[in-house]
């Protein structure tokens, strides 16, 4: 029953230690996402794990380059979580239209583009053949909860019931 | 003849000192709006009062949490103004797709949600019940003119005369 | 056979030294823009300048305003190259929607809308009188590369062949 979007999620997310079952809540004062008009907009994610920030600190700094990759790749896997849960299958994605990557790293660390990689690799396996996608990728002061990586999404989605459609 | 939207913002926009028949000018090099196919950007917004910068500095430093929600509210509560501006009235808006938020802080400042909750409570009391919206928020180094906050806005708008729709 | 705004174009390239004929290249892991329903997104841009990033350090320490201002230029020129590549010509460009300009500078330099304008006025001049946008200036801890600059675009599209259109 499982698409092969959704499935590859399940993968990556369980490979992170995420729960794939867990529930991209929303908090008090704004949503997960929102969607208008064929597009879905996704919320800034950072490396939650277990109900903790998996990933603290400055890259380059008091945490390491491959360690903000596995941040950066459990923030993009949990957007993609809050967009399965919004669009009900990553199947109705049509094109990830931007992300944008904000890294709280070391003043002097340059190799931003590097963490920023991890995430845009697991878009383009997800979505293979259509991941390719819009990246800014910019190295912060300080992000909320001193997680080391925050990012977000903007999608283009099909809609929900194509086969009925009669256009 | 104001719709309970526009008396809301009025209402908000007193409270903080602002006058609300203030024009949100445009600036010489670029637009406080641009409206396009449904979609309303906004520029980004600081937190200007009767031609000044009403907080600035680091939040965490040289300025507190509540200063910088001060700050929050000036910001949103201008961008507002600016949408109401361009579109007429509130009553328009359909819903907000976006808030991105950036916040001067202290390097451990870690309130950062805190700082943000202040505008996106505004966006809910204004836009009830249909004030949900997606955010992100990120601390930054600077600001223009030294603002302890900036944000700007990406709303959805209904088109500007309704009833003579014969769609 | 050239459009006037891609014409001006290539006047702005030759004169901060690029090569108007260079492809923005597909990097490895994203795209140098998406197009999608009306809407053309383009990455973030460094200011690259014969392969290499042509203006690095802090804006207000290491370097300063005027080389901030010219790496603005580069920034958004290549921004355009990439859209004009993209869309065929810049005629196709119905409105620039919003830019995001990220600098890196000091901790106490606030002209930060001095350094934006730049790019600002770059698109005025080529998309006048049809130049205004939105804008949101930040300053930053880092940049890919320790570049200077860097800025993303959101422009609206016309269709791409008007002539056969029926509506």
């Amino acid at each position: 029953m499982s698409s092969p979007r959704d499935t590859l999620l399940r993968k990556f997310a369980a490979d992170l230690g995420l729960d794939p079952a867990e529930a991209i809540v929303a908090v008090p004062k704004y949503e997960p996402t929102v969607e208008h008009d064929g597009q879905l907009f996704v919320s800034g994610q950072i490396p939650r794990l277990r109900g903790e920030v998996a990933v603290v600190g400055r890259i380059g700094a008091e945490t390491d380059i491959e360690a903000g990759r596995q941040a950066a790749r459990l923030c993009v896997v949990r957007a993609l979580m809050a967009v399965r849960q919004s669009a009900g299958t990553l199947e109705r994605v049509q094109r990830v239209l931007r992300m944008n990557v904000y890294l709280r790293c070391a003043a002097e660390f340059a190799a931003l583009s590097e963490v920023a990689d991890a995430a845009s690799e697991i878009l383009y396996a997800v979505f293979k053949p259509d991941g390719g996608h819009t990246r800014t990728t910019v190295g912060v002061l300080q992000l909320p909860k001193n997680a080391a990586v925050e990012l977000d999404l903007l999608v283009a989605l099909r809609p929900p019931e194509r086969s009925y459609s009669t256009f």
